[in-house]
């Protein structure tokens, strides 16, 4: 069949006809429903119909202010990148998967030959080409386009939803690789939104045997503590200086700079601090605390390499993603699901499904 | 109170009188109690009441042939080196624990100071005193006497029994941490005897989320299955080199040399074979398969720092120790525990109560 | 220009006439210079005029037997992988080189998407395309194609030959990492060839204060010397296991069973096997003494991510690779060169340049 | 001999009296020569005759302020902890050493046997008992008494200088370990003081193959390029983000706020920031860099296990300490050695040799 028809180059059928529609955010605040052609695989690709897609921080960021940090939305921007769905056509050469494979979808595919990536270090790539980074567009939209080798294929025991998710859980999982996180370990995780509680199960099936979550929000400690953290802190009324026992790890997932200088004090010798959380561009430093106790603190940017560890772990039943989701979408609801959180404290993680 | 009125010096009351009773080598196959004076602490030393001994293939070793390799008994040697009990008086200078404690006992106290130990590496220290190897005695017995810093509190939470069964979960602790299982790490444990069974609790509280157990003793696969493991082999049917997909890490704990090269041949590219088991003086290494797949072949020689993470996964709930037990003996019936394991195929771990 | 008037596609000049000499193995013991078509770049690809070629015992033993193990020589095939010379024609898209840039070749070439290349082990790429092994042509030729990311500029202060040589100390670097050789550290290299002498020269830059090497050449090891190992052995008369203090780091490069099992008997507590050469498909392995002393025995397949590293050090005037050379020989000369070794005890390597 | 004649316990003649000569720092700006009696060996210890003593910063800290941060000398202390000299006697239990065997002095002894030493981290010891901090006396003095596991023995190749200044060296080597430097990395030092100028050998010795260097002191820039920096940055009129390629490796020993900042902000994507110097309780940690770059920042608490490193090092010449020495002075020069610093702007390290 040829293109006119409606499918795409390679193999796989896209049906009656290749449009699909995408959310598109055209300008702050101004989110819309457009039909547009269904992209095309290249060499290697491969064409993703998306079942399921988890709206980020950073979607709303976008959405709200056109622009986070040096990127900058110049033009309209399909948002979403945490993205499951299944193979619907394939690129030339493609030979690792099938159409009709349900995959979750790694949003970000960097060069393969720089000396970063070469390194094993691709989440560093110059190069990367990020889903929902201006000027990538993104996955609310019926299909996309993606390399085959960062469409990973799930079983059937993760649903859309649990697959879109591997998307945040590889944050918590790349936050504990860098923090050395282990066997009995003691592991403060600051803030308990969707990636301090993926943070804390990652920690959990880690190993860790102490993990304390720290939150103003009341129903997130809560949330933290069905999901097996060991002890919750309200940070409204205690601080994380006074644990009993300093933990040896901090996954600081608040961004707030008060609360990860705080807790970066409440950590033992040898203590690693894991920096997840963005907020602002300067860090006061406990210097002396750093010095005496020889404390590692690391920057963290994306993940490389988990989502194998992150199927392994959700299909085997030791992390459950499916638990944070609180709210579903149709496309044309995209703007009601980049607002979800603000309007309800309740809100953890809410998905929207591109097909309907 | 003096000696004569029956303490040890130091704090803690040791009863009527400063004789205990032990169970003892005298020479292959023949093990009977005797009275014995309690061993007195040293500076930073503890005496501990032992409440159980598990009872190691080593004290059968030297049991039935009187030696193992080139250690000899060569005079009287109590057996038993996997212990716990409480602190029953402190040695000069222990500030670190209190009589009455209940403690796990970590048989083997290095010299400190050498380069191994100053490393961190205390388990390869060359001046090494451990408990029932020539010519130091165990711990068959009512008191032994050992350092306060390897003397380690246990809550209530863990049994006397899973107290002295810290002692092997250390061994397969230190086979994970040599092997680097983690989270999602594929592992393959060759043999079902008591090591390879905490050797698969410790891979799947290590994270590992595919633990694969070969052994040709039916009741002992059964058993490793419902510890956890995702798969057994009945090693007189079928070969590990058949698995579907090939385990990353290798915890050999059969100690047979056909076996072990048959598992390292089963290993991933970028595989680690850790060798726990003994057996023979040599290994016919698969030294193509060494080269082509890069793997790393690593001896295990105890442990070092083993124990806060083993208290950890037990008192969380993580790893069960006393689902091993199988047997329990009085200090007299030391003979019979020692030869359990002969007459009985379903019997996995026995353990003996020197207060009875 | 057209392909017909003697260019490659992209840009570049290759001259009058797009066809090319190089040197085939027809057959065991039959190599002949043909006429061949110059090679194309494809995208991402160059083409390197080749200034100067290696000859290694690999290429050897093609030319003597045919094969290597499961690499069978099955039709004619260009030897040579260890290359350097200037960059000829860029293939589509590669802005990185420039065209009379001067490079050394990194003759494995990974798919770069495999789970293995994305966790920065490419050289365990299961679809690796290297070099002079059967069906991919080496580099006894005018010119070769080869993939930009691993055509790695060379600075003016490293010679042909020496640019040449970045890939056998390519195999030196490797093993040190692999045997985390480092400052101050005690290593033994067995076998003083051109790897050896290449592993003696990488452990001495990557901070190794002594380095024994032991051989049966005395011309070789005196060359050990001069090129700074700090002690020489004499295996025809003396025994590494005598050595006063224990190596922590073997790196084996002799291929020699009972050499290598020997040497790693010679090892310290702790210590380190890197197996560099290869000598048949078992390797008796020391059980006890691997056990006892808790030491690891490491595969070494190739290498991955070291010309960056060899660059800097040959740069730096800390590796000396020029006085490795020992012959220099005309593109027609290739029989001469490959059997060069076994004509004279004092060769060591020797080079092609095909450009002559 | 008895006490009374003149020895102290153990082995070892001290000579006609058991006093000696010490340079008291009884109070701010006040050092004074006393006589006091010579320490006594314990269990496991040595006395040393010192020969030569580094002053460190921190000494001429204490003698202006009488106080580093939470260290108040309260009582009068013996400064001085790079430490140098020759047995003089042995305690109850010392096998390792003999009388007249010279030796370089870690100044620090940790308890050995809490968690931290048992890790192999000794220098993160709670228990750690250190020389010339309160109310620990140092080594300004003709005999100290250090445990016989902390007097390493040097060759006779190392002079008396260089082997007391094998502790500010530990400091160097210490920081490449934590910022993983190794054969052909990247370095930036912050500052050419005496630790910068050791940390810039270190490297070196390491196999670092660029060590770029900063500092606002041009005669220290100069001897920074003798020791072989690859390339200086005048802090005046420079800033090292803009150096060509930016640095994998910080070691930031300025202590200076602004300087270690702007330093982080030069580095490369997964560099390493080690913070050496100290400088004030907090940093302003440039957030969104260490995030982008996924940087590494880590604090450093002296050392562990570097003395068999640093003694390797300068006895195979890799580098030189006695470069370092600008002043030599008498025992009853304390105060002029103290204050040299700020009185030539071209002095680096002076020594006291306590003897004369």
């Amino acid at each position: 069949m040829s293109a006119a028809t409606g499918t795409v180059p390679g193999t796989g059928d896209l049906g009656p006809a290749a449009t699909m529609r995408a959310s598109v955010l055209r300008g702050p605040g101004d989110v819309a429903v457009e039909e547009r052609a269904v992209p095309q695989p290249g060499p290697g690709e491969v064409v993703v119909r998306v079942s399921s897609v988890g709206v980020c921080g950073s979607d709303t960021h976008y959405y709200d202010h056109g622009r986070i940090g040096r990127f900058v939305v110049e033009s309209p921007l399909v948002l979403g990148h945490e993205a499951a769905g299944e193979v619907a056509a394939l690129g030339p050469g493609v030979a690792t998967l099938s159409v009709g494979q349900r995959v979750s979808v790694e949003p970000g595919v960097p060069d393969l030959t720089c000396p970063q990536c070469l390194a094993g270090r691709y989440n560093l790539c110059p190069g990367m080409r990020f889903f929902a980074t201006p000027p990538i567009d993104g996955a609310f939209a019926e299909y996309v386009v993606v390399h085959a080798a960062f469409a990973h294929p799930v079983p059937e025991t993760i649903s859309d939803d649990a697959a879109a998710l591997l998307e945040p859980l590889s944050v918590g999982i790349w936050a504990c690789r860098r923090g050395r996180v282990g066997a009995g370990s003691r592991v403060l995780v600051t803030g308990a939104g969707p990636i301090g509680l993926v943070s804390v199960q990652a920690a959990l099936a880690f190993g860790a045997t102490e993990v304390v979550v720290s939150d103003v929000n009341p129903a997130r400690l809560a949330l933290a503590r069905d999901l097996g953290a060991t002890e919750v802190v309200d940070a409204r009324t205690s601080r994380v200086t006074d644990l009993p026992r300093p933990p040896e790890v901090l996954l600081e997932c608040s961004g707030h700079p008060v609360a990860t200088a705080d807790a970066i004090r409440a950590l033992d010798r040898a203590g690693r601090a894991v920096l997840v959380g963005m907020g602002g561009d300067e860090l006061a430093l406990p210097l002396s605390v750093v010095q005496e106790r020889e404390l590692e603190v690391t920057g963290t940017f994306r993940y490389a390499g988990t989502w194998p560890t992150a199927i392994a772990l959700v299909a085997a039943g030791r992390i459950d993603l499916d638990r944070l989701v609180t709210g579903t979408y149709r496309l044309d609801q995209a703007e009601d699901a980049l607002t979800a959180g603000r309007r309800d404290p309740r809100s953890v993680k809410v998905v929207v499904h591109p097909q309907t």
